[in-house]
């Protein structure tokens, strides 16, 4: 397959570089977590039990009329190959969750990626949004419109004083989860970033690497996201992150200021080195090439860089992972095989940029 | 002053990759020491004595009929500025002791630079001829010719039993000093050089670093030489020191195609990264510049890297020694300084390549 049809293919709208605050926040994320009434949790139910709610809800799926689910598309996990699978995961579209442990697990995808709908995850329904830079309320507004349409044919397991019941108690309540991936290197660089995570903490939200919990830092993207889900409202949940999350960008926008103050030089140094390095390595590990997309991402920012979209960042992160390279390849690749098509595949994408 | 301007000024004939066997050998070097006949040796002369010898020198120049001298310069240490020396060393036209230690001392170089004279060195008299490539006999042949001449003129101190006198013994009998300047990455990588140098010792040759005695082996390029100069006719000399060298390429081959067929991927990545660093970096070391430069040069040799002249070696590992940089930045410049104006120059040059 040529890299420019499988970029066609692999890319999803919201891996551009444009929405508001793009030179520092790559998504917006919006999960709520629902649950049917009547129906045994995932985490506790049989087979039986999870395969009835995935037929309900494969029944609901001709009468949802919301126009971005047009022609969506449904997958049964069972029915993908594990690559493909992995691929998904890798995107940001399913859980490692429903990929591996579900029981009749599934997801309703819309035909722009923006929406995902997972069944007998942890929780039976799990809708997600994910939009470009900083558009949580865009993001939310669309997961409510998806959250509307569904409830027009299921019965949520809902209490008054509660709200929405989940599987985990940490997502009862609004069962909203809200994040932000944000490119941090100015704060990284400048060391601030280890002093700020137990702040965040403290404001009552948690800081994770690019794939969730327990995944490191790579490339110097940090998931920003709310922990509570009870006692607020919605709006209050999205609004506080909302608040966090543009402090950040600003102390982010200070670092980098005062990085090209300081050592400007270093700093462009730094920052071509790695695009030499992304143009001409034949071998290259997942680290080092978040590593280099990090720095030149930052070039590009800061304007050392031009003739070279910021999207870099922004696909490439993913399109690098190991389901990715080897959905690229046709085929299983041993991890050293992976390091190689790495390194080409970046080439190879250097290379479609204009002037470059 | 313009790159192209500075390096049309700049490179001298020898320094392109154009000799035989100029995968591997560089230049080869020969020179001759002599000394005058009733006049004190220069390191023990008076600065009178030392005077007379330059006046005796220079009174005879104009005498000089040999076609390769045709308009050659004569620069008087005294009056060059320490930089422009210091652009001498480094281009191994004179020695850093007649830049700075000598009394008297002088230089007559020969318009392309291959013949150049130092007088007043650590002997009256330094005869050197340097050619690219493999080319000892080449080069003796011219450095005998000036020999010739300057004997027509000057009476050189000489004893039957024990050939021409010098101010050092280890130099007496021939005055000759052959030497070979190699790039050898194969045998540095396989680890073969560590094991190489004591048996080459042992036949009685030196080995060392670019720039002579003590000096590191930059960029893997290692100066033979040998190290008697009597019992054996300078015929035999050369010879012997062509067949070390012979051998030291064959094995140099060898390694090269077995890190090719064990390791060619690895290589290959080695080599594009160095390439990238070099087209891309903003501040560079001398000693990661030669590293760098050794690597591309490699990947030149194997037919890795297309449409960059093997050339970029030899000129490079030159003019980005520190008094060349200062030179083409038009005055002194602090460590600092250079490793940023290195970077620029090297990318600058890199870009006078077609198609690179």
């Amino acid at each position: 397959m040529s890299l420019e049809r499988f970029l066609n293919q692999s890319v999803s709208p919201w891996m551009n570089a444009e929405g508001p605050e793009s030179d520092i926040i790559l998504t917006s994320r919006i999960r709520l977590a629902r649950n049917l009434k009547n129906h045994a949790f995932p985490t506790i139910s049989s087979q039986e039990e999870a395969k009835k709610v995935l037929e309900k809800f494969q029944g609901m799926i001709p009468l949802l009329n919301l126009y971005p689910l047009k022609d969506a598309e449904f997958l049964k996990m069972e029915h993908l190959q594990p690559l493909h699978k992995q691929v998904l995961v890798e995107k940001h579209l399913i859980s490692p969750n429903l990929a591996e442990q579900s029981s009749h697990g599934a997801c309703l995808l819309s035909q722009d990626e923006v929406i995902s709908i997972m069944v007998n995850e942890e929780d039976h329904i799990r809708i997600q949004c994910i939009f470009s830079g900083l558009q949580l309320e865009e993001a939310f507004n669309l997961a409510n419109a998806v959250d509307d349409q569904l409830e027009q044919h299921l019965d949520y397991a809902f209490s008054e004083v509660r709200g929405y019941l989940t599987s985990c108690p940490t997502n009862t309540g609004t069962g909203l989860r809200a994040s932000v991936m944000m490119h941090l290197p100015g704060l990284v660089m400048t060391q601030q970033m280890k002093q700020l995570i137990p702040s965040i903490n403290q404001l009552g939200f948690a800081v994770r690497g690019i794939y969730g919990e327990g995944s490191e830092a790579l490339g110097n993207i940090f998931q920003i996201s709310n922990q509570m889900t009870l006692g607020k409202s919605e709006q209050e949940i999205i609004l506080d992150l909302k608040n966090v999350v543009e402090q950040i960008v600003q102390q982010e926008r200070s670092a980098r200021e005062s990085i090209v103050k300081t050592a400007g030089i270093q700093l462009e140094d730094k920052v071509w080195r790695s695009l030499g390095i992304l143009k001409n390595s034949r071998i290259i590990e997942t680290k080092e090439a978040a590593k280099c997309l990090s720095d030149v991402r930052l070039g590009i920012d800061i304007g050392y860089i031009e003739n070279i979209s910021k999207n870099i960042l922004n696909e490439l992160m993913i399109l690098t992972q190991p389901g990715f390279l080897q959905q690229y390849a046709g085929g299983p690749l041993r991890p050293f095989e992976r390091d190689v098509r790495r390194a080409t595949l970046i080439r190879e994408r250097l290379l479609l940029e204009k002037n470059s």
